[in-house]
């Protein structure tokens, strides 16, 4: 395998497709392939098929970027990155069956081809791959680096799993009565975590493979490591809000999910949110009586009605301007962080920068 | 904590029951208990629901003997022991799901109490907390054992998820054209490896510790792990065998399970499999009709006719005969694998050897 990361194109798709290809394939060549017992052939096939349905590769390359910008050599992130990308694709096996998905990138969802049953062991069975992968860092970065790695996966679970819980306790507990400040909780928890503060945690960390202090190197890792959880709050935040308004508005052939598939789930988000609260008390009621409709009993038609009652009461407005405040936090909190190694590497700085504001004003 | 491992008891059951009592606390200890979040409480009441219904802790206890009559300490196994105990939680909540097993240990299954979807997520937390706990070592045990450790839990939950898909792929696939070899395949990955084989790998592992050989230690250790593995595959497949066994013909209130529960699932079992081959073609076409019902059309008096028609076949006989010989031999290469140890360490010989008869003897 030929190591090319490019973080220095002025193409920022090109340079995360250039990465996704190689964390994919990192991952794929970490994965088993074949096997003589037809079951457990089904079983690997299951395990490659969302790691083989590609995806943007925004957390390893913000692992990658976080390394280089610290001064550390880009190739000792390769592995972890590929394994946050793992990360992804085993979890949203299993969110998936939870949030009753149908599709994924353009695809049906794992269970919607293989049922609930062989889908939930599957997703176990990569999840295991996971740290395993992770295992294999200790070659190249010793145990120290290795365990701590491990670490900041563990810490990255646990927050990934409590907001997963949070917000199916309100699907399934028919709960329409959150307020701003539980929707920020859970979506730090579900979504912060993994997509912005743990890649970035860890890019850092993986800047630090040398003994002694580095020029370039954060002057005080631990305070750095504390201010990167507040600067990824803010980035995650803004991206998962950015997320939401796409799964209203976006071009479902670029977007690869279901438009509107969102008030089908009933998913809690800050324009519905906006929305209970700019209404009536009649017409809420009438909105969250669609909304808690099982899935299958949705119509369209309601479905469209909720959306433009979200465009009259300038819910989704709002819901750019929260998105806006955090993003703009988000990036003083990064040139805070970064105000040295703006200036040792500028390129990778701009790139980086150039990533942070695409995550948080993309349109598809 | 008071560390008081019972090894030595003449009463094994005892010894049992309060190697049990300290990795649950152990566990226990290490799950979060509280937070301020009620939807995340609840997530904290899902994953300490499991390791707080007790049971048996033979795996946890197998790892503790191997340690010590190999001359370590077992002090040192503890967390891994205690982990062990934890891998069963975590993937018995999903294969409980998987399996759609309405009881666990007397009381309802996690998901018939939750639901799939917040079950899903739980065994995921706490699937997460079992690498943390392990990463716990690193302290009392340094890096590269601590690592040594995480590898085999990797190996150990490939192997288990490996079985797991074969059986569901049979119910899933209605395949009854199962045969014998097939069946011992499934369960050496699916029982074995996590009863057995991974948790004695651990303890002579475990037992190695300190730097340098040490009277009494495995003189190869590679060569000794590679026995163990042949060791734990007979000891697991009669293990297994005598539980399918008790499905059948157990006293429920001392089962936790419901008795003819593997019936109900469609279970293929080695009495299954004979009964299968002994029958006629029109009556055995009767049967996998029978069988191959959706569980809720099941009738109970067309499960005791398979019962009595297992009873009639000698099914049942020829299962405890298979069971036998794997269980012999087991001991047969127990006996070898720990020659020197039984000299050295005979209390710990004499108990580690009363364990593995009790599991391919039990009556409950």
């Amino acid at each position: 395998m030929k190591l090319e990361l490019k973080t220095d194109s002025q193409d920022l798709l090109e340079m995360l497709q250039s990465n996704k290809k190689l964390f994919d394939e990192t991952v794929l060549e970490f994965l088993p392939r074949t096997t003589d017992t037809k079951e457990i052939q089904l079983l690997y096939n299951m395990m490659r098929d969302y790691p083989s349905r590609g995806g943007k590769g925004i957390r390893g390359t913000l692992c990658l970027l976080w390394c280089e910008l610290f001064s550390g050599n880009k190739t000792n992130a390769l592995v972890t990155a590929s394994a946050l990308e793992l990360f992804q694709n085993w979890i949203l096996i299993h969110d998936d069956i939870e949030d009753h998905s149908e599709m994924r990138r353009n695809l049906p969802a794992l269970h919607k081809k293989f049922g609930v049953e062989l889908s939930i062991n599957a997703g176990d069975a990569l999840h295991g791959k996971m740290w395993e992968l992770l295992l294999t860092n200790a070659e190249l970065l010793g145990s120290e680096l290795t365990l701590n790695i491990l670490q900041e996966f563990s810490r990255m679970l646990n927050e990934t799993t409590e907001g997963q819980q949070m917000e199916l306790s309100w699907n399934f507990g028919n709960n329409w009565d959150i307020d701003e400040s539980d929707y920020l909780l859970m979506v730090t928890k579900k979504a912060a975590w993994y997509t912005c503060i743990a890649p970035c945690r860890m890019g850092l960390l993986l800047s630090r493979n040398t003994t002694g202090s580095k020029h370039g190197q954060a002057p005080d890792p631990s305070h750095t490591m504390n201010k990167v959880v507040d600067f990824g709050t803010n980035l995650g935040i803004a991206f998962q809000i950015v997320d939401d308004v796409l799964n209203l508005t976006a071009d479902e052939s670029k977007y690869g999910k279901e438009i509107l598939g969102d008030l089908y789930e009933g998913k809690r988000t800050i324009m519905l949110i906006h929305l209970l609260r700019s209404l009536e008390t009649t017409e809420r009621k009438k909105v969250i009586a669609l909304l808690a409709q099982p899935r299958e009993a949705k119509r369209v038609d309601d479905m469209k009605l909720i959306f433009r009652l979200m465009t009259d009461n300038r819910s989704i407005d709002y819901a750019r301007q929260v998105a806006s405040k955090h993003s703009e936090l988000a990036m003083e909190l990064f040139d805070d962080i970064t105000a040295e190694q703006s200036r040792l590497h500028p390129r990778v700085y701009d790139q980086t920068r150039y990533l942070l504001e695409y995550l948080t004003s993309r349109d598809y």
